[in-house]
């Protein structure tokens, strides 16, 4: 292992943001803080736009007690960016900016924390910094519902937003058969291309109160098919329960929430803003069954719920940020801090490992096919034991008036 | 008093359903149970469509643990209908009926668990039964997330609606402004006249998280005034949260859920079944901001949310059906259980009166118009003092797997 550097850490956050990211920030944070190493611990405002701007708080500044409470405050605390960056080779000036205002705090540690893009986004700056010989490590640390990063066993942030998508299913499922003259619900869930906090919905059928069929991207949507299937459930049993994708698309890959016509805009990704497929759904279900239709999206609650947070995955985010500082003091860089389950003691232990960035940036893991039935509308038992030691624990948040008491940081910005 | 009379009871349940109308109809079970007067305890299937065609669920042959979880298992367990019963004086098919199952089955009590229609139905049965002499003890049990029972403090299943739309929206205010590129973000809450739900998001600005705008159906909906409160907005602080009623109107009455040409089905009651608005009023403020908007619409979730139910409200809905049963036993009919506050201690006490039903039938109790902002667009402190002590206390439910355990009942049909 190499000697730890003496310089700044700076933490910045990207990407959608999910229940317990900041409990990964939190992890950076705490453990930077008291890391002898490390002299100041800055937050990047809005991921790496705030460095190209030297925006950074001074995390040093805020309380103690406060920062703690970023363990049950979802959202990105210190904001968030979908800034995409360019290749390096063919565009530096980025970079350049990067190494000058890096410089200016002497800082020596990077920690980015996102998903896909954000992993990609840290491995360029990392090759960059190599080619340039400007010493800093950098360390990405993996957050994102869609549980789609590569080379991990999961995300942090997935098990808390498949925590609520069963619960709330479960609720659903309670409500949406209340009446004797039935009903055909639709529930739309986040996934682009990955179908796995889809899936989650599984878990409130393992309960015994979740939905009849689940559709995700992995496999072709055939509108007739889902068609054929809801109608018959609805006339056996005078209700029927959905959860879909938001990213189901037909064989051709056209999104399926496409045939609407509405198209939302696009980010600077490309990626689109989906959403309003429910409704689409529904429109299409109620036309051909006369039933009462409901369609739901569970929109931005399934991200933000830090309420219904999985303790599992709260403790694993600051574990992940923890790890990324720690690793990085004793040399590594270039590394994203990922997961592997240990199942060696009978019961699920989650370790940590550190992945190469370029293995992790840019490819999607996606639910695997044999997790969903031959029919390609439900998934199956071994999902559920995949994602149910993930989900365990009730956070013990703190309220104030029975409400949330979430962090409030100072964010003092550096001068 | 008059003297308890000996025979079965019988417990239905009736229109939307909330997370706590199961502890109420668990304080008329278990308290009916426990009383030596009562002979049976019947639960109706699907309200009083199941007293009509004598579908009733033996409550002694359940499980008393799985009776105990009806606190914390939301919606409608007995199952619920909107079912409009006929004035007596123009057709007493139904009452005759009614007459016949209940002498069949020597039925002396009767509870209904609803709103504003339930009540309706609840008193012209006991007229009904005065009438042709009919000796059976009939009481209201109130419930109804949209506060609208006229004639009570408030309501049970309010107060944990309230909690879950407050609590929801302090999430969504974390997320919404995540990003430096701004968003609009419009969040659609249930409350067809009375605007008491989405009142509740001003406990979440209270905490300091909360809407910019609150949007009621007691005031006239002005669309060109809301859209420039909401650019105003967007343009000073680089985003907007509103929270809007279903149920608002312009200044002629029609409601904004139907500016976009598609009205849901009605019901047998003539309620229009509305959603979408958030939708709508999203694609107007795009037109006219161009920045990125979010519809929201929290649906059955907020009404079925027993995660985050208040204690409070809990205790209070079990103490409306364990009142109603005693009372009815001491001699009491034609009431509805109705709640005061007591703030005579200096801190919020409830105490439960009786109130005549034909006071309760058919009124609805709006927000009082003093407490919206001359402005008509935000809610004030008297709202605030009032719901606080409603939505206080987390409920201890029973839970599997870190997932809702809800009862499992039997329901054994009486033969």
């Amino acid at each position: 292992m190499s000697v730890p550097l003496k310089g700044t850490c700076v933490i910045g956050q990207s990407g959608g943001p999910t229940s317990v990211i900041n409990a990964s920030a939190y992890g950076v944070i705490r453990t930077a803080l008291d890391n002898e190493h490390i002299t100041e611990v800055y937050g990047a405002a809005h991921g790496i736009k705030g460095v190209l701007e030297d925006r950074l708080y001074d995390m040093g500044q805020e309380d103690a007690e406060e920062l703690h409470l970023l363990l049950n405050t979802p959202s990105s605390e210190l904001g968030s960016c979908r800034y995409k960056i360019a290749d390096p080779d063919v565009d530096d000036t980025d970079y350049k900016r990067i190494v000058e205002v890096f410089e200016k705090r002497n800082v020596r540690y990077f920690f980015y924390n996102g998903g896909n893009d954000s992993m990609d986004t840290c491995n360029k700056i990392s090759r960059y910094f190599a080619k340039v010989g400007y010493e800093c490590r950098v360390m990405g640390v993996p957050k994102t519902i869609d549980n789609d990063l590569f080379g991990t066993d999961h995300c942090p942030g997935f098990a808390s937003a498949a925590r609520y998508v069963a619960t709330s299913l479960m609720e659903v499922y309670k409500d949406a058969r209340v009446y004797d003259t039935g009903q055909i619900t639709i529930v739309e869930v986040m996934g682009r291309h990955a179908g796995w906090l889809t899936a989650a919905a599984a878990l409130a059928s393992y309960e015994g109160c979740g939905p009849d069929f689940i559709y995700v991207p992995e496999v072709a949507f055939d509108i007739d098919q889902f068609i054929t299937d809801v109608s018959a459930c609805y006339e056996k049993n005078g209700n029927a329960l959905v959860a879909v994708s938001e990213g189901i698309h037909d064989k051709d890959g056209k999104l399926i929430a496409e045939y609407s016509g509405e198209v939302g805009t696009r980010d600077s990704f490309g990626h689109a803003q989906l959403g309003g497929l429910a409704a689409t759904l529904a429109g299409m279900v109620k036309a051909k069954t006369g039933a009462k239709v409901r369609a739901i999206e569970l929109s931005l609650l399934q991200r933000s719920a830090a309420h219904l947070a999985s303790q599992t995955d709260i403790d694993e985010a600051f574990l992940a940020g923890k790890v990324a500082v720690e690793s990085a003091v004793a040399g590594e860089t270039g590394k994203m801090v990922a997961f592997e389950r240990d199942m060696s003691s009978g019961s699920y232990v989650c370790k940590t490992v550190l992945l190469p960035l370029e293995k992790v940036a840019n490819f999607e893991k996606k639910l695997p096919l044999e997790w969903i039935t031959p029919e390609g509308n439900n998934i199956t038992k071994e999902f559920i034991d995949y994602a149910l030691p993930l989900i365990q624990g009730e956070p013990q948040r703190k309220q104030q008036d029975s409400l949330p008491r979430f962090a409030k940081l100072k964010k003092v910005l550096v001068k």
